[in-house]
């Protein structure tokens, strides 16, 4: 007999029948003598539905009140789930945040937790019954219901893994598992048997839509084995764990691809101490996320120097206007400094804990994208990852071929 | 300045512009320097839809369940209201039945309020804050959130009003005050100004929809002062609160009308001790409620009784299937007794403190209708109330009658 953890997501109880599916699916775990505490968000749109309403009585709706507002919608999910696993004959019980005992820090809308207290999970479990805990919410120290923002109800089951020592923590979503490239752009793409935290993090920050970094961080600080699975399947996920020596006898794990790039270039900039952080602090204040950074060196007789760096397309309007008053302000010292047309560009890279104990992996990658012909933008590494710009028309090739290339193709 | 507590019901709140009314008519009071403490129901059809998806996943959902379900849709109209009021400047902070302190036995679906603890309420209103309370829920011993059934955010507005002492409790609905009789009937029909509590009980429960009889019960226990007035309008409504001197000097306070009832005969019953409890005790299992009774004392030399009562007609189904069966027992033994064919009635009562120093009040109703030719069939009378069944057909001008001859009429 295990304990066990499932999350359930939006789209999973989308509907009384979906929701009845779910039931269904905790049952079967229930019947084979499984502890079952079961994590749900609220059903798909509700939560858009709600936003709405608030929009429609203010225009800038206080947080304290939005989070009371939104939690409604896990909490109704909770009733129905509970009621749903009744009518198939199994005991189950719900549970708001606040009654499941997730304490919160008080920042509204995207609170931390900060504590678990169990207690009423613990001893409802041992009467038998199925636990349904909503997900996303929290209650502060001053008894105020918060929220945990995007990706809360991932970080709910994470994190109540943890403290109940859960066996095995199972995220249900509408993917079986995660991949070693995304299978709309590499048919041969296949699914991963395990990764480690960290690999799962470079591929959430590489736009893996997955899951959330905080929840594998949180996964990973608290050692939570947890399982990315599909709520339509019966097939085994992706585990996701702490790094084994068997993990490194693969070269990558995967393949990430983000096509949702832009490149921005300053050209002739003056080349002297303070321009780069001038340039990022103004980038920055704008609320604007750079990615990748690179800085040519300038030739010491011409004293200018080049920056390109590249963000996510959803800022391109924001960061042109900061750049083009930038400029605008260098020019009066430097009349040849110039801002270069954004260009839309995509970024290839591939990850695995492989790379450490290999070497050549990047020699690999380039000398791949070389013979056919794909030009490098900009280069990026970390320990575990290699990241490149290159044009957005030729990404889908090129993470066909360096896919091949590393011997992850089916 | 007085503190006031204000409620809204569901077609009160029932859209976001209605909300930003509700909120525009809170500022009012709040701006004239009161402290204004509001009780929201569900938005109007929230509460049906949340009904029809607990239905979708269960034929009988769990009442506890149920409440954690149902207790979403004023969490919403609190959340909702609260950020009106903010977009309004003022300052609001909801706070849902458990926050609020509203402690209630353990009934799911109908629990009875127990105990309140305001310190919240108390210590918000103390900043300055207009609070708004969900209406409908609260908390029971082991941290369950429950529900009070029907009505019940009129409950939670007259008891919050007793625990915080409040200067006046307005309750808002759809009409602007008690009338004198159902305008739809009687077009000369009067707003009351004051009315007592004892005959707004006595209204309620003969059909008067205006509000339920246990929320004025406990107004009445509480000496909790209360004024039902209308949200759509600026008017003074009614207020109901104890009995004073004056409230005597009026004959009667108003004329009531209920279309909704059956009359049930069976007559030649064996005249012996024991047949009425028989067959009552029968009725009251079945869970059908009987409200007038009349026994035609038996001739003695015939050794049989007749027995008449009336009922809703919805139980009208239940109560047939049950007194039929109990018909065929009693004929074991007296061939003789007949059910009759159940009739569909009106009952008509006046209603008035005013009776009890008035002589010939009786008298003065039955010669009014014995003028109309409106034959009674039926009477009943309680300290402060006069009722009779009469035809279901006569009752519309059976009560303009009534209505004139008592100088009701506007």
């Amino acid at each position: 007999m295990s304990l066990i953890v499932q999350k359930y997501g939006g789209t999973s109880v989308g509907s009384p029948e979906r929701i009845l599916n779910v039931a269904r699916r905790v049952k079967k775990w229930h019947d084979q003598g499984h502890q079952v505490v079961v994590v749900v968000s609220a059903m798909s749109g509700v939560t858009d539905n709600l936003i709405k309403l608030a929009r429609d009585v203010s225009s800038t709706p206080n947080e304290r009140e939005m989070d009371v507002l939104l939690s409604t919608g896990e909490q109704t999910t909770i009733a129905l789930t509970a009621m749903a696993l009744n009518e198939l004959g199994v005991k189950a019980i719900s549970l708001t945040g606040a009654q499941a005992g997730i304490q919160t820090d008080g920042v509204f809308t995207k609170a931390k937790i900060q504590n678990i207290t169990p207690r009423k999970v613990f001893n409802y479990i041992e009467e038998g019954n199925v636990v349904i805990v909503a997900g996303f919410q929290g209650v502060n120290p001053d008894g105020n219901i918060t929220t945990l923002g995007r990706g809360g109800s991932d970080l709910t089951a994470i994190a109540l893994a943890a403290v109940l020592k859960a066996d095995v923590c199972q995220v249900y979503t509408d993917v079986d598992g995660v991949y070693t490239c995304d299978p709309r752009i590499v048919k041969t793409a296949t699914k991963i048997d395990e990764v480690s935290y960290d690999e799962m993090l470079e591929m959430a920050s590489l736009g893996s839509k997955v899951m959330q970094s905080r929840s594998v961080e949180f996964a990973k600080k608290f050692k939570v084995v947890f399982e990315v699975r599909s709520s339509l399947s019966e097939e085994p996920g992706t585990i996701v764990k702490e790094e084994t020596r068997k993990m490194e006898e693969v070269v990558i794990r995967g393949v990430s691809v983000d096509k949702n790039q832009v490149k921005l270039s300053l050209e002739s900039l003056p080349d002297k101490p303070g321009i780069a952080a001038r340039l990022f602090r103004t980038v920055s204040n704008a609320h604007v996320n750079v990615d990748m950074i690179v800085q040519n060196p300038g030739h010491a007789d011409q004293k200018v120097t080049d920056l390109t760096f590249t963000t996510s397309k959803e800022d391109l309007a924001k960061v042109r206007g900061v750049l083009e008053k930038f400029v605008d302000d260098c020019r009066k010292d430097s009349p040849k400094v110039v801002l270069r047309e954004p260009e839309e560009v995509a970024k290839l890279s591939i990850v695995g804990v492989g790379m450490r104990s290999h070497s050549g992996v990047a020699a690999t990658m380039f000398e791949a994208l070389a013979e056919a012909k794909v030009n490098i933008q900009m280069i990026s590494t970390s320990e575990i990852k290699i990241s490149v710009i290159i044009a957005l028309k030729e990404v889908d090739r090129a993470a066909n071929i360096v896919h091949e290339r590393f011997g992850l193709s089916a």
